[in-house]
């Protein structure tokens, strides 16, 4: 349900605000941040080129306390009905000019601004969602048999490394790992020379729930604290050779990129949609992952974009290359049905958790999500404006990756960078 | 090298510790507990049947300051330098009377304290360097291809869950999840009916290392704070049907349980046995995964143990019954080789990190360490004293895991229980 928070025609007295790609006052994502020339973390609210430092905003005590933490965990546990509250509390701090002197002292510049991981990560869980993503990469893995016959039973998942994770802007060195070529019987252990970016979204656990009692689809709304983009960097080579009987491993847990601002569940709520029809022949969800309000607007329409800005391309002054445009809405299982099955056995999501979709490639190679799916597994190289080609990333590449939500009759809200370049191996 | 800590004929003022099977002054593993009747959590040391304070003992400040933390991962940061002069300071005052008075009053019954898991565990790991148990299983669910062609070339791992590992004595209740038979062509959701335990050694993590920054193995030792037990849950029917291609999540996610005692290095050093030799015709690992030091002392001997009490059992007063005895020697890598590898690639370890080694089986079926290969997935059976059977776990199962490291010439020392029950599903 929309209400006056979502009104296009709503204007900040933020003047930056205002025809804001990302951050108008109809988003006022959340975030962690550290404020030019202060020390300490803090939570704060994304607002045009500013951000709204919450330790000090007027805005009910408990928020403060918890904006004080140096992670958004204090401030998701307090759960939906509080940040509601708080949307249109900023709603109203933002747009209306007799708030301005009594907010305008605790904005700070985003620029100057050190911008975190949103929460201290507990636990880090990837799903496999994508199933355009599941099915490319299931060929160059195992070409006979590229969707396995869990898939649309199961929505799969495994856990993550939380420590790796890092906020956008944060270099990523490129790792070194056991690499075996086919033709070859021995491992050696070299630099990466397959690596690949994944384009993801992030999901931010809100409450979450006690050891042994599962969160049923129906309460998983209540769980969900926002969304992000997430860069789940990938060593090909290193996973190739790992990755049986347990699952990537190494291949994965150098580095993880995540986009730092949250886009609440309220802000999204005019981009919402039915979840689509599932093609014919598709099983039935089981009882347990179905729903009938999640069915009916499970769904997300949010554009996705990879962009690739390498070291050359910066030295001649070029912007970024779009290598691809993907969307939410090809994921196959819905955000709902992730936490409800993650649970399902009773294991306890904790506040400040994050999970990933999985890659989300669209069918047409235009909005693959990883290089792998775009180069056919190194075969065929993508050209650049450069006049360089890639097969995967090399030393220097920068790689972006957008979100970005419109519909008539609404202000379109975007994401954020989730960037990161990456730097050679020691 | 052994010093006058290991000395057997070394006694303890603390009288119940004079030929205690697990705690005698020999040994002095670290943990977090909270006494009776005082709030707050600390680090404490077993001796006998008593807990000493660390936060109130004669010792430095900087354990004490690190010892007030609800988690050893402060006193584990200060690293291997710190953790040697605590033993040695620990050794003296527990043994010379001349400290009875100082130190006594920081005593508190091990009886009614609470024990809790030994750090706040930031990621958790799981190896799976038990090669009899990877062989076993692997024929279970790859019965044409048991031992894939990396294992002997990489270390095997994936990551676990670190929100559900809770410490000994704590309930573990009955997962669900979807179930496929192979006679079904759909799951159903339904509870476990394969629930089993896996008996293996938790390693918790030390200083650690900076993302990017690999720990060379030589280095290894300097990075591992000490050593417990870890029962490893698993429902083999959720495993079977979920884990291709990613490895298993929910059958291991609802709940980990861990030996509340960590017995540090220099505890285990008179039991350290070189590295058996590969048997003719494995491959050489490759050089980031070898080191001459640990070759000449990177095994343990250390008999591990699992024992059943079934709910009749206990209505009878009967005592636990031995399911298994396997040892630490039937590790194939090393814990310094899990060490080097995880960061081989430049992922982080942080203090108060948990490694499990993956199941220790034996060779024999005496000595496996789990229900799935002791009962050939369910087709043979254990018989009780009881006169019951069990395929898998029943609800009211109490799984008991120990650790006992004996040699001619020293004191025995114990890693205490690592225990907990089933409860039915919900």
């Amino acid at each position: 349900m929309t209400d006056a928070t979502h009104d296009p025609a709503l204007r900040s007295w933020v003047e930056s605000a205002n025809g804001h790609p990302d951050f108008p006052i109809q988003n006022l994502p959340l975030g962690t941040f550290i404020p030019l020339d202060m020390g300490g973390a803090r939570v704060g609210v994304a607002i045009g080129d500013m951000i709204l430092d919450l330790t000090a905003a007027p805005v009910d005590d408990e928020i403060r306390d918890a904006a004080a933490h140096p992670g958004l965990n204090a401030l998701f546990a307090l759960g939906e009905g509080v940040r509601k509250s708080l949307r249109a509390r900023l709603s109203e701090l933002l747009s209306d000019p007799a708030h301005r002197a009594a907010v305008e002292p605790h904005l700070h510049p985003t620029e100057g601004a050190t911008l975190l991981v949103p929460s201290k990560i507990g636990d880090y869980t990837d799903f496999y969602v994508g199933i355009h993503h599941a099915t490319n990469i299931g060929k160059v893995f195992r070409p006979d048999n590229p969707l396995l016959p869990n898939y649309k039973h199961v929505p799969i998942g495994y856990h993550g490394r939380a420590s790796s994770v890092r906020a956008s802007g944060t270099d990523i060195r490129r790792p070194k790992g056991q690499l075996k070529a086919p033709d070859s019987d021995t491992p050696r252990f070299a630099p990466c020379e397959r690596l690949d970016y994944e384009l993801e979204l992030a999901i931010w656990i809100g409450p979450g729930n006690t050891l042994g009692d599962a969160i049923p689809i129906s309460r998983a709304p209540a769980h969900i604290a926002g969304y992000g983009l997430l860069n789940d960097w990938s060593a090909r080579d290193i996973q190739a050779w790992e990755y049986q009987p347990l699952g990537p491993f190494l291949a994965k847990n150098f580095g993880s990129t995540v986009s730092p601002w949250v886009i609440t569940p309220e802000a999204l709520e005019p981009f919402r949609a039915p979840q689509p029809p599932r093609p014919e022949g598709d099983p039935a969800p089981l009882p347990y992952l179905l729903d009938e309000a999640d069915q009916a607007a499970g769904a997300f329409d949010i554009a996705l974009e990879v962009l690739i800005l390498t070291a050359a391309m910066r030295g001649k002054g070029m912007a970024p290359h779009r290598l691809s445009l993907s969307n939410t809405r090809h994921m196959y299982w819905t955000v709902a049905q992730m936490v409800a099955h993650h649970t399902s056995n009773g294991c306890d999501l904790n506040p400040g958790d994050l999970l990933g979709s999985g890659t989300i490639s669209a069918p047409d190679a235009a909005g693959f999500g990883s290089l792998l799916e775009t180069t056919k597994g190194g075969k065929e190289p993508v050209q650049l404006p450069s006049g360089e080609t890639r097969r995967f990333l090399e030393d220097g590449d920068e790689i972006i990756l957008r979100a970005r939500a419109a519909r008539d009759g609404f202000a379109g809200i975007g994401f954020g960078d989730c960037r990161a370049t990456i730097l050679p191996a020691n």
